[in-house]
Order: structure tokens, then C-alpha cells, then sequence
């Protein structure tokens, strides 16, 4: 008999029985109380530092199911023999259609007549910039990447994909270009999309030289982690005028109430949504 | 020659000299000075009824060019022998694009976070409906609202397009509903676009029994015109928690301060930007 635990009994109930799988309830906001023979762990959707910590009363697991595809703040807590899985895939819609949702509502510039609205009052018309014939660069081509490619493409955009290395393109892109070769790009880009798993090799790749490299007024986008951006640069180069920016994720995250991304006009902030739809389970988990 | 009159004189620089045709400028806000020989009027893009007015001035005139697709509002100042021309095509991009946008922003509730970060503090996160998975009807099935469907498909939705008659798809739906199939197909939505012209077929479309037989919680999107919808029974739909709507146009418009319109959670609300982007123009006209 397997023994798993998942994090809520709506999720056996989901399930159902499954034959030679025993499924039991645990959430890791404690120690797990019988861990004899559980050898595969499933995480909540969001896990605290104290939640992790418990993940040792687990002592004869094997494997650690992520329900994120981010995985680096788990590996400081994997216990000895134990592997990590992460959800890759389960989340490649729902932030990829926030990614696009991002770039069109600050191209249109939807938080200057949302803040009209909130005082409502209907606010003068004026031209916006628009998505369309806009060169888009991608900075991590994935599976995520991707997702987001083939929903830009049809609003008329020009799209340049980074990845690790270069490759040959895809359906939708004609080549997909090393993260090297994106210092030359860069100027020519009216929106820079970050994707990139966090590793030393993206940690900080957007600071004070990359955002002087943007177009002045190009968007910055970042739906992969907070760390990829300078922070400290990122409030400069705003505040200057010289580049927009629309985040799902900030370092510090949560942000802390007042912190000039939060106050900064030309940054558009959302509280990591990324995956968090309904696309990912038949009704909201508990 | 034929003579043409423009609304400003950076038009005729753009255009630069045409054999044969002699570019004035005139922007309708007072009567054509010299109108002999005149027999071509490009309109502003916006025209305020006391411009219209001025219409009456172009005596030679046998053609007047909107540059609004749209053209309902410009009817009842022709001129006898004055053919209308509407600027079809040009504004199909813009304003599929901000009916995505509105879309987008209404399913993920970005309203919602933007009132937090303009209160500088980071917000809950929440599990919000999304896009994908989701059911769209498209009412109104010409140029734009194909160029909606095109923009929408990768989003991972089912898309119902609607026009006029019954007819064979395209290569983005299976088929085209007639409008008369709309009450049996409207309780499956979960979001309904409008997209339609104006007429008396149209008007008032959307009234309280529209409303009623759409899914409670579904989203109505108006790009089309405000008088397609009833404002009042709108209002009691949205106020009963029954509907969402996101409107880019209104009735009346503008909407006064303070209208229900403006002051409804669960109303997302921009002043008709429709073909308001750079993507009409090298650069917004003056």
C-alpha cells in the first residue's frame, strides 16, 4: 500500500479510492502525527517557512509534490532521499493569461481610468499606445513562454524569444535567441517579458544596465520571480520616466504597505497571481 | 483638382503632395471659409454636434469621411447628395484589442488590485475566475468581432459567434448563430461581447429579460455602442450580484459624475478608448 498525504479530504473526495494508494489528510501547518510508511508528501498550494519546517516529521517520505512550478524555495527544506516534483504544466495558462492581461491593461493604460472610475468620474479620452505592432521580447521560451507567445502573436505583435541558448524558432517564433544576445536586442523592444526560472544566472539580471538598455517608456514585465529584478533600479528607472513596469512578483514580496512600487505611478502591481485561477482545480481549493 | 479638406495641416504633410488633388485644411469647428469646389470632407476623428453643423457649410460637398467605424451619430447631418464614408477597418485592431483588455482585466479581477495599490498596500490573493476553460459569445460577427475571436481562441476559450443570419464559420468557429438563437445560447456564457452596429434591431438588445437569462456572475462586454444596452436594467443586474459588466461605451455618454455606472463594484469602466491607440496613427494627431 502507498501511502500519500494530499493537503484537504476535498481532494480524496476528488480522487476517490484508488486501488493500493492509502491517501490520507495532512497540511503541514504541523508535524505529520503517523509517518510510518508515508513516502509521498503533497504540498499545499501555498506553503509557509514554519509549514516547510514540518516537512522533516516526514520521515520516511521519498518524494515532495510542489503544487507551484517555481520549486527554488523548497530545496533548502527537502530532507535526505527526499526528491522534489514540481507542477509544471498545471500553471503555464493561467499565467500566461496574466502576463498578457498585464501588458494590455498598462498599454492601455487601464489604472489611470480605473483611479478616474474609483473617484466616478469618467475621465478625458486620450490616445494610449496599444499592443499592437509592438516588438515583444521574451525573456525565457519554456513551456510558459510559449503559452504566452501564441497569446501575443495575434494582437499584431513582433516577437523575440530568449532562452538559454540559441535554437532554432518554433510555430511561432523564427529563432529563439541566448540570453547573450539580449543586451543587443533590448533597445529596439517596446516590452520586455520575464519567465526565467530564478537561478544565479537570472538572479538581478534586470538592473541598472539592463533598464538603461530599454527603450525610454518600453514596459517592463515580470511574471517569474522578484529576485530576477534590482529592485532598487527598477524604483529608479520609473521614477526617472525612462521605462513602465507591470508585476506579479517583487522583492521584497509581499510588499511592504508604502513601498515606492506600490506608490510609484508607471507600475502596475498585482499580489502574485500567477496561477491562482480557476483553471487550476474545478472550484477554488479551501 | 479635386479639392479635399483635412482636419489638420500635419495630414497633408504626411501625405505629401498627390497629383491632382488639392489638400486643405479644415476641422469643422467653424463653417468652411472657401467651400467652391469643394468635394471631399475628412472629418476630425471627433466631432462634437456644433461641428456637425458646420457640415452645412461644404455646399459642393459629395462625400464626407468619418474616421470613426461606427456612423449612426453623423446620419442626421448629410447634406443633400452627400454620400457617407465610414473609416470600416481602420479601428477593427484597436478595439478588439481593448475588448481583450477588458476581458482579461474583468476575469482577473484587476479592478480589485488596483484599488489596493492605489491605497499603497499589497493585496490578498485570491483565486479569481480567469479566462481559460471559459464559454464566450461574440454578438456581432463582422470584422471586429472576428478580430475579438482571434485574439481570444489561444486564451484556451470556447468561442459562440453571433450575427445578423444564421451561417457557415470561419476558420475560427465552427459556425455563425443567427441572433434569434441568442436567448437559448446566452444561459451557457460566462461572457457575452457585444460588437454589433447600432440600428433599430439592435438598440436596447440587452434589456432586464437579456440580462436575466445570462449566468449569474457572467461578464457583459459592451465595445459597440451604449445604446445597445438598457442602462437602468443593467444597473439592477449588476447591483443584484447577477452580472459583471466591462464598458468601453455607455448611455449616456459621457456618463455624469457619480452615475451608477461609475460607482458599482462589479462594473469596469473606460471612456470609449475603443480606436483610441498609435495604432491609428504614427504618433497620437494633436
Amino acid at each position: 500500500m502507498l501511502k500519500v498525504t494530499v493537503p484537504e479530504q476535498r481532494w480524496i473526495d476528488l480522487v476517490g479510492p484508488v486501488d493500493g494508494v492509502d491517501l490520507q489528510v495532512w497540511d503541514m501547518s504541523g508535524p505529520l502525527a503517523d509517518p510510518v510508511g508515508v513516502t509521498f508528501v503533497v504540498s499545499p498550494y501555498q506553503v509557509t517557512s514554519a509549514g516547510y519546517d514540518n516537512l522533516a516529521s516526514a520521515t520516511d517520505a521519498t518524494a515532495f509534490q510542489l503544487l507551484s512550478a517555481g520549486y527554488e524555495h523548497a530545496l533548502p527544506f527537502l530532507q535526505p532521499g527526499m526528491e522534489l516534483a514540481n507542477a509544471r504544466g498545471v500553471h503555464d495558462s493561467a499565467t500566461a493569461e496574466l502576463a498578457a492581461t498585464l501588458i494590455l491593461a498598462a498599454q492601455r493604460r487601464l489604472p489611470d481610468y480605473l483611479e478616474s472610475e474609483g473617484e466616478r468620474r469618467w475621465d478625458d479620452r486620450r490616445f494610449e499606445p496599444g499592443l499592437a505592432d509592438k516588438k515583444v521580447m521574451i525573456i525565457g521560451y519554456g513551456e510558459i513562454g510559449q503559452a504566452i507567445a501564441r497569446r501575443l502573436l495575434p494582437f499584431e505583435t513582433t516577437l523575440t524569444a530568449v532562452a538559454s541558448r540559441d535554437r532554432d524558432g518554433d510555430e511561432l517564433v523564427d529563432h529563439i535567441h541566448a540570453l547573450d544576445d539580449v543586451d543587443t536586442l533590448l533597445p529596439e523592444q517596446d516590452v520586455v517579458v520575464l519567465i526565467v526560472p530564478l537561478t544565479d544566472a537570472t538572479e538581478r539580471l534586470v538592473d541598472a544596465d539592463f533598464l538603461a538598455r530599454m527603450k525610454k517608456g518600453a514596459l517592463l514585465v515580470n511574471v517569474a520571480r522578484g529576485r530576477v529584478v534590482d529592485t532598487d533600479a527598477l524604483v529608479d528607472a520609473v521614477a526617472s520616466g525612462h521605462v513602465r513596469a507591470a508585476l506579479d512578483v517583487t522583492d521584497p514580496e509581499p510588499l511592504p504597505d508604502g513601498h515606492p512600487l506600490l506608490a510609484l505611478d508607471g507600475v502596475l502591481e498585482v499580489p502574485h497571481l500567477g496561477g491562482l485561477t480557476d483553471a487550476f482545480a474545478p472550484g477554488p481549493p479551501g
